[in-house]
This record gives structure tokens, C-alpha cells and sequence, in this order.
């Protein structure tokens, strides 16, 4: 299977030639990049060697086309949305790791991304419908039958995994959630920004995006169409002085408050239990996104609060790999028709 | 006013030093150390130089009241109480920076330090009524008057800083309160500890202790005597990778869903406009811990959720000034007759 | 003293602020910066209030020269020769913080800075023969005298300090010196810069510029008017995964191989024996950037290997206050005929 | 082929667990740690999960020889003497990480390793001399005919790969020979450790065991070997703020002052020409830690100052792999009879 990874120079498209390169299923039949394009990849990544040492490609449709059947998108928000629709009609999949797909409605995006939304005139509401949202322990046979994969952002991965086997089931009220979620400084790219120093954002924490984030609705979204009704929920992420890892601790109202933290670590075993790469934690042992770096793992932990049956869920996960390419890679394994975890086996290398 | 620091040598006893040892309200009469007992200052702590290089002496009520009129105890919970009786018998004030009175009633506090109470036989009920709890934006009135003051830790000062205001007037629910807090490495310690070697926190975000760590009582505690209720809440503490500083990410629900996030910006900064070294920010704009490193301020910001009447207040503080030497120092100021302030004027040195 | 900051808003310019805004004996009568200008000063500084709250300046001699009576010139290499012949003949004293007088010779300068050079045609020939080169410990003066002051760079701070001793009265060998130097990130400056992002250099330590690095030059140029010869030596410098702080380890010849670590400890006591910001620690203490961060301090040590007279010479300085804006100000107090140390007496804050 | 990991649980014991729990040509027969002795591995590495969740055993020549035929010991120094005569009695190879049989002579290991001697009263002056110092890039074909292999310690390995080519054949003056390298805090250890908490050692730098560091006789021993030369070397080790990583700035002297930096560049190329794990950059691409952090490679760089024929070549390693345990494991596949780098590509996983 030929893949084109479209933007290979950013921290989603490094992962994608990390993970593919020595992947037996996989071959990489396209690096595009803009600003790098013309040169070898090689003499831009001394420290990720191809064997092949492939040009890096302008980004263009013909291009991407020549020689590959699934197009990996990690491009910015919106200039995925430009190169879709022809990829699609060249009969090349797409699994994009944008938010350009994430929403049902293309209404709903342009609101949300509406900066992004005045640069690229959009129409593609037919594609919006169709594309299927890649959470892949949720959405395996969707996904399977898909020419067109929108990747779940890293927050809402992260903080999704740990809430649909709860709400799914109906165990947490829809009301009052709050998720706080911490964030490694790569989830903010690879692009020059000053708020991304290390003199800036090393030792220092802060919060951003207050009620108004991005992912605020792509979570809600998806929680909602998972619980069957309107769910409104409170999501702050906050920028964290690591590169790396991303962890969600989300606090919820159990239904019914004579539940323990063991039942309620059952229920998130069960929910998960023909997925490796989900590991539940014994109660009282919390997990590191250390612990998940380098990996497509999520882990995950849960602790009831038996005065008032409040519930608080933790979730860990690497924010470039079960955040970003990793689960895309899932992805690409199940419109292979692959096993979904196929090549995705990796080491944390502690510490 | 001859001032002793006793436990010199840890985080709080460094901090101590190094506010002290320029300020012109104070002399530091007495250094007490019991591993670097006999040795000399400067030897141990090359960078923060003494003029008189003093000796490091042992921990006994004889040494510090020797030549002190006020005790700054910066020692391990459970120890504080074995010296703290004498010391006031002897006419000697104490400002305590351990949690040892920190609850009114010693049982509660034998409930929540069990460990460190098998240790310590206590049986000084009086003094645990008596001592005054050193949040000294709240309690200037009664600190002025106490020979023992209980300075608050670090978390429950940045959780009851931002919440006071609006558990005082009842603006927001007591119930469902959700406080998700994050701390620096330092608030561990200084002693030798596996899970704070760089190797083992660094790059890696994990929360711990969740439901039952012991500043969730300690906030309850005072929380519920602000309030005039029983109050119940969730406090979820994270280890974050930097050395210094602490967030806390507080959760509510406003009795009054049509208050704005200008209202609310209004409610705090009128509370707290008699001080200047809590600061609110205008709405949207989100603090770091980075802002208020090496300082005793105190940075709050406030967002409102239109649709739904959830409040989020974010607090950043300086754990080892703020949220422990520089706040007993307050309180050190406030028992002397001075401005609370006083000699605690210092520069952020950003980045 | 009216003193004018020019580029107010990278990081040379923020320690200005931070060193001045307390000051007693000088008053900021000027904050300007490009991209900020005619915003309020508070509102990009949220954790630097000025009482005041100025509005940020356009860049221009007129500006500056308003009200002003010395200029610190925090700005990119280049831009300051546009500015000092001019802020010269309106009578106001210029103290540069830039490369562009630390040469005596502008086509030394041209050669070295040959990219900046092409951008900026300069002709000033006489003023860079005029500037001093405002190393305040050996240089002090001159600098009195003088009415344009050029910075030394970090690097070259943190090298010569320890150097000049050992040169000057001829105790090394002039062939063979090694200056194997690190650097925290803020040495690289405040402009968005992908090599600087804590995703980028976190966890990872590099050299860069081998043998043509600019500071390599300037240092030879010092070192060979220190000692009277024509020094060829090796500069090595590295960036380090943390925001502050500098580091020199230098190696270099005994012409006596008979001397001791002890003999070098107080070759290196005398010579800075009137300068409290020198600290020369005992023989096998050794510094570490940490101790120096905040203060305008040069810690130093140094040991001789017995077996065959190599001698090492260890320098920490913190690289934007002794190694940037510290040093600045220390030109400023002599050129104000105050104590160079005036106003520095800066606390660490450890850890 | 069964191998026993003896001290499983510090830094050097976890990555051959991680190295070997995957790898098909061996099987981890034994694990042995003191203080987790009788509990199972899984519940004290929920992050290194092993299928079969093995007890961690005591540490005894009994329990390691019960089903392993090679012994791969993790231990602090002078604990690996205990165990290896007996264990080589008992036909078990022994390969040592520890530094116990790195001198061919015990009386210098005695006079270097003082303290740690003085507890274990050693008399095995015939293992040390049939010991094989195990730097397979050189030493492979007595490493193949070996049964007890002293892996060289991480600081010697960072600077013997880039120096034998050069000191092997002649290139390079024996004299004047300076090695300034840098460590991430993984260096020293996994047991808790004041000088190694985050709260210490973050954000700053500093030099340690000037000129009496143990890896000093080790560098001197196997460089005069391989020279065949008594040769005096500078060696000066620095703790950087980061966990993993080591790197090595080198500097000396060209005999051939004409040689540049690329006929310097080829030199290293065609020394190290058949081991895919030694990457020589092209001159003036100079190598990150974050480079070869996660894998067993080495990168060099070369650079000739033209003016005085000067070099300096650096070296990059992951002090846990290629400096520890990686290198280990190399060892081990060749007394196996296997390519060295079998199971040993490791994807580095930047950023």
C-alpha cells in the first residue's frame, strides 16, 4: 500500500515517516512539504535516516496522485479542505488529520474556524456528511468502509476515550462536566511562535482558550451523538512546560452515587477490553503521561468520590501519536483491513 | 525584632533566609538545622551568602529562644508541635508553616495525618482552637492579635484566595465546587526522593493523591467557616515538571446565571482592591506561574460560560512565597505592627 | 537621570525595565519597540507593572532624544549604529548593548558581521575606535569617561572575566587556550525561532558555531590586548535546555606547572579582591548556573591538574544580567559617577 | 538464550528489560532487585508491561543460575565482584555494566574506586586481567571469545568512539588531549538523590569531579592502549537539565596541521565505516542529544580550526543506550554469535 504523507515536516508528519518507514504494510511513496520542497529528506532530518532519501515534494494534488492510493493530511486547519475533494475523485483515500472534517455540518466548522474559514472558501458540505469521525476503538466498522477520515483533535481523544464508556451507558449525568485538560508545548506545532520558546513557556504553566477553545465542540459534538442528547460541558486546556503528552482529568456526577471506584474501573475494562492499547489502572494508581510517551497507549484511571458520588476519570496519552498520528495510523490499518494496533507496538523508553 | 528560622535549610527555611536577610524590620537571631547542625551557612549555601556566616545550630527550644522574640517554624508536619508549646510558654511567637494547626479541633488533624500522629503523641487541643489560620488577606484582624499563626499550604491558599470572594457572598453554589490544581516539584521538598528526581518527573504530568489528599480538608475546613455551610468539594493536585509555582483551575456554578465574566472580574478585584499583591486581570487574559515567580502576588482571572452559568476561576501563585515563606511572612509583618507588605516588594526577573 | 530603553520588548529591554522601574537614581523616560508601539506598556507586561503604564515609543532619534539624557540601546546587532551618531550629537550618552562597537575596527566588524553589514552601510570608523568596551571590572576607567559604551556579549563576559587574570600577569600560556562555554535558550533572544522551541531544544543539548562563532573574535581581541599578544584561542558554545544562565569551562597552560589549585584561587581572590559581584569559591566547590540566576554575580573557580599544569577555570554567570543588561546598568552607575554595583544587589530566589 | 537481568530496576536494569522482553533471540529468565524482592514486576512498572508479570527475585548466585546462561549485571560498583566469580564457576557469562572489571588491574581499580573498595575486600586480580572491555566497535573479536565483558562506562564510551580513530592511527598529538562532556541526570542514577531533584538541578548547569573523576583513568587506560602511549588527558563532566542524553566536545591537536575538516570527516568515516549505529555528519552539521535520544547511535562531527590546526569532534550518545545498556546488549549478541546490532534499531521518536 503506497501512502503520500502530505506535510512531512511538521511534528504529525515527522511521526507519520517514523511510523511508516520500517512498517512492512507501508510505503512511503510521497513526502510533500512546501518549504522544504526540492531538497533531500535526509539533509533535513540528520536524526530520521531513509534509506531511499527522497526528495520532499511541492504539495499539489498531481503530485500526491502519481504514485500513492491513501493520502495522510497533516497540514494546517483548512488547506486540507483544498486538496480533499480531488484527491477523492483521483480515487485516493484520505485520512486527514486536520479539523477541516471533523464536523458534520460545514455550518458548524465555519463558525468555530472562522479565521481559517475566510481564507478558504468552502462548499465541500457533502464531503462534511460523509467523512467519518476516526476515534477507531468507537468507530472500528465506520471507519472500515470510509474513503474519507477526519482524526479526532488530541484534546478530544484524550478526553473522549476516557467519557463514552460512561456516557454510552448512561452511568454519568450529561450535566456538569468538566474537563481539565494539560498539554506538552508540541501540540502547538512546529511552526516559529514566541509563546512556544522554551525561555517563554519553560517553567510555567498556564491555562488558555477559556470556554471559547476549538475543541470545546468538536467534544461536545461527539459526546453528544454518543449520549444521545445535547451535551454541554466545560473544557480548559492548559499549556504544560514538557514537549510531549497530554492528560485529561475530567470530573463527572455518577447517576447512581452507590457506585465504587471499582465498579466503576469495571465498567471502563469491560468497555475496553479487545483493546490493547487502552490499559485501566488499578484503582489508586495514577497514571504519567511519561508513562504513555512514545506510545499509542491510553491510560487510564478512575476514583469516585463516596461522600456525593462525584466521579473523576484521568486519562494519559502521547498528543502526537494516540493524539495525532498514531491514531491515524489506526486509521489507515482499518481501511487496510488490517489489525487496527498492526505496527503501532511501540517502546516508552523510560525515562 | 529578632527573628529564629528553624529548619533552615529545606525550601520554606531558604525562602526565610533569603526575604529576611536584607529585610531592616528584622535580624535572624538563630538558624536551626539538624543534619547541617555545627556547620556554617555560607559552607552549605555558597549562593545565598551571609554576611556573619552564622552557624547552623540544633533544633531545641533553648537554642531558638535564646536570643528570639518570634519563631519561623519551617519543619515537617508533626515536629512543629513538639516545640511549639514551649516556645509560646517561653514568650516567644510562632509562625508555623507546617499543617500542624491548621485544623481547630487536634482530632480532626489526627484524622487526616494518621501517619505522622502515631509518631507524635499530641494532646495540646487548646492550642489547635487557638491558633490562627495566616491567610492574611482574610484574617489581618485576628493574625494581628495571635501568638500562634497556622500559615496555610500552598494549595489550599491558592484555592481559598480565588474562592473566598465568592463563597462570602454566595455567589457561586457550594456545592459541585471542582478544583484542579497543579503544582512545581519544590512543593515536595528538598529531601532525597525518587519520584521528584529530574529523571523521574521531568518531562511527565501525573495527578495524585485524588480525593483524599490532605489539603482537601484543609479547604473544606475554612471554605465551609467562609461560607456558613458544610461544603464538600473535589480537589484533584498534578505534579508538573518546573521547579516553582502552582495553578489551581476552580470550577462552579453561579446562583446567578446572568452574571457576566465582567461581573464576576468586578466581584474580585473589588474584594481584593486593598491589595496589591493580588491582581486581578481583565477578562481573557489567563495568567502563567511564570508571572508571579519569585514574588508574593497573586494573579486571578475569571470566565463565565454564557450558556450555562459555570464559572471558571483560574489563581497563580509562587508555591514556596505565596504559597508558604512569603505569606508567613505576612503574617510575621502583621503580628509586628507593619504593613503586611513590608519587604516583600520583589522582581519576577522574567523569563 | 532620564534613561531611555530602545527595544524595550526582547529580552534585553525587559530586564532594563525590571533593573530600572526600582531604581532610585535613574527614571525611564522612554520605552520604545517596532512591533509594540503606541500600546501601553502594562497591557503587554501584565507581570511587569509600571505604575505609569507608558505607552510603547516608535524607534527614532527624535523620540528618544525628547527626554532623555542616556540611551540603552537593547537592539538587534545593526540597528544600533543607525542611532548612535546621531543620539551622540543631540549631547545624550549611548550605551549599546549590541556587537556594533565592541570592535575597534569597523572592518573587523564588517568582516564578522558580514550579513548585517551588507543590510546597514556604515562609515562611523571613528566611533568604534572611540567606544569603549564597557567590561566595568577591568575597564572601569575608561568607561567613566566615556560617552558611548559598547557591551561586551555574554560569552566574552563570561570568558574574560575569569581570563583577564591570568593573562594579564602572564600565568598561562597564551597558545592553547579553550573556552568550552554553555548557554540557557534566552541567549538566542525573544524573536519566534523554531530552533528555540521548547519542543525543539527541550531535552537536548547541541554545540553550534564551531570555530566561527562571532563571540570567538571578540574574545581574541580582548584577550590580546589584555596580554599584550596576538591570542588565537578555541570558543565552543552550546545551548543548554534552560532559560537562563551561562557557563564557561575554560583550559588553558601554566608557564609555572608548579603552582596549585590553591596558588590559582588566589591569583583570581586578589585580582577581583574589590569587587563584591566576583565570588571565587574554594578549591572543588564548584558553581552551577542556578546559583548566579537573577544576579549580576560571576561565580568562579578554578582547580590545576597536578600531574602536568593544565589549569581549569569555571565561569557561571546569568547571560541577560552580568552577561546582558546587569553589566549595562554597572556602565551606566560609573558613568554616572555612581558605584558600579548601585542598585544590583539582586536575590537569587533558589531554587 | 536466557538471560538474567541482576538489578531490574534502575535506569540500566529497566531498558534491558525493555530491550529484551521483545526481542526473539533471548529470553528474560531472571529478574532480581533487592528492594522490590517478592513483588511482582507489573505492579511496580504498570509502564513496562510483561505478559508473563514475573516475581522480581531476590539478588543471589543461586536464583541467577537456577535458568540463565549469561548474566547481564545492573548493580552499583563493588556488588558485581560478589556475584561474577561464582556465576562464571557456574558456567553463567557474566556482562557487567557495573565499572568492576573495567581496569586490568585491581590495584588501580582499588586506588580509583577507594571507598566502595574498603566494603568489599576484593581478590580477583585474575578476572580483572581476563576481563574484555566490551566497546564492540573496537574490541569485537575478544569480546566474541570472551565469558566476562567490563562494558565501559557512559562518559568513556561518549569519548573513545570519537577518539581512537584519530589517536589509533597517529593523527592526533598524544598531549593536550581535552574531553568537556555533558550528561542528562539519568547519569547518576535512579536511587533518590538531593543533588539530582528536579527542584536542584532544573534549570541550571554545572561541572563536577574536576580531574579526579573516575572515567578519567578508564579514558586514559584504553586510550594509551590503543595509542600505545602513556596518555594524560583533561576529562571535566557537567549535569545538564535534562534526563537523557550525553555529549562530548573533544579537543586536540593535529600532528598534520594541513588536514581540513573533511579529510578529518573522512577519517571517521572509513574507521567506522562497516557499523551502521556510527553516523559521521557532513562539517558544520553538528549533532543534539535529541538526535540519538531512544537509540544505540552514535553521531560525530569534526571541525578543524585552518588558522592553527586545532580539532574539535563531538559526540552524541543516549547515556542509557549506547552509554549503558544498549551497548550491553551488544556485547551479549556477540557472544551469542549474532550481528551486534541485532534487535537494536530503535526509532529516536523527536521531538
Amino acid at each position: 500500500m503506497n501512502v503520500a504523507i502530505v506535510g512531512a515536516t511538521g511534528y504529525g508528519g515527522i511521526q507519520a515517516v517514523n511510523l511508516l518507514k520500517n512498517n512492512k504494510n507501508y510505503r512511503i511513496s510521497y513526502l510533500g512539504g512546501n518549504k522544504t520542497s526540492g531538497s533531500r529528506w535526509n539533509a533535513n532530518f540528520p536524526f530520521i535516516h531513509l534509506e531511499s532519501d527522497p526528495i520532499i515534494e511541492d504539495i499539489s494534488v498531481e503530485n500526491i496522485s502519481n504514485d500513492s492510493e491513501i493520502a495522510l493530511l497533516c497540514l494546517p486547519n483548512g488547506l486540507s479542505s483544498t486538496l480533499t475533494g480531488d484527491l477523492l475523485k483521483k480515487g485516493i483515500k484520505v485520512i486527514d488529520l486536520s479539523a477541516d472534517y471533523r464536523y458534520k455540518s460545514l455550518d458548524d466548522w465555519k463558525k468555530v474556524y472562522s479565521k481559517v474559514s475566510s481564507l478558504h472558501k468552502r462548499k465541500d458540505y457533502e464531503l462534511c456528511k460523509e467523512a467519518i469521525y476516526g476515534l477507531p476503538e468507537i468507530n472500528k466498522d465506520e471507519i472500515a468502509k470510509g474513503r474519507l477520515i477526519a482524526c479526532p483533535g488530541c484534546y478530544p481523544t484524550s478526553a473522549l476515550i476516557p467519557l463514552v464508556p460512561f456516557l454510552s451507558q448512561g452511568i454519568i449525568d450529561n450535566e456538569g462536566i468538566v474537563i481539565d485538560a494539560k498539554s506538552g508545548t508540541s501540540g502547538g506545532g512546529r511552526e516559529p511562535n514566541q509563546k512556544l520558546l522554551l525561555s517563554e513557556c519553560g517553567e510555567g504553566l498556564s491555562a488558555y482558550g477559556l470556554i471559547n477553545h476549538r475543541h470545546t465542540s468538536e467534544i461536545e459534538q461527539f459526546a453528544s451523538y454518543i449520549s444521545g442528547n445535547d451535551i454541554e460541558l466545560i473544557f480548559t486546556p492548559h499549556l504544560v512546560p514538557m514537549a510531549r503528552g497530554m492528560y485529561s482529568t475530567i470530573y463527572a456526577r455518577l447517576k447512581d452515587p452507590g457506585l465504587t471506584s471499582d465498579d466503576c474501573r469495571i465498567i471502563l475494562d469491560n468497555f475496553y477490553r479487545n483493546f490493547n492499547n487502552i490499559k485501566v489502572l488499578p484503582v489508586d494508581t495514577y497514571p504519567s503521561t511519561k508513562w504513555v510517551k512514545n506510545t499509542n497507549e491510553v491510560f487510564l484511571s478512575v476514583k469516585v468520590d463516596n461522600r456525593n458520588g462525584k466521579i473523576i476519570i484521568l486519562a494519559a496519552i502521547d498528543n502526537l501519536l494516540k493524539g495525532q498520528t498514531g491514531q491515524a495510523i489506526q486509521n489507515l490499518n482499518i481501511i487496510s483491513g488490517l489489525s487496527m494496533d498492526d505496527g503501532l507496538q511501540m517502546t516508552n523508553h523510560y525515562p
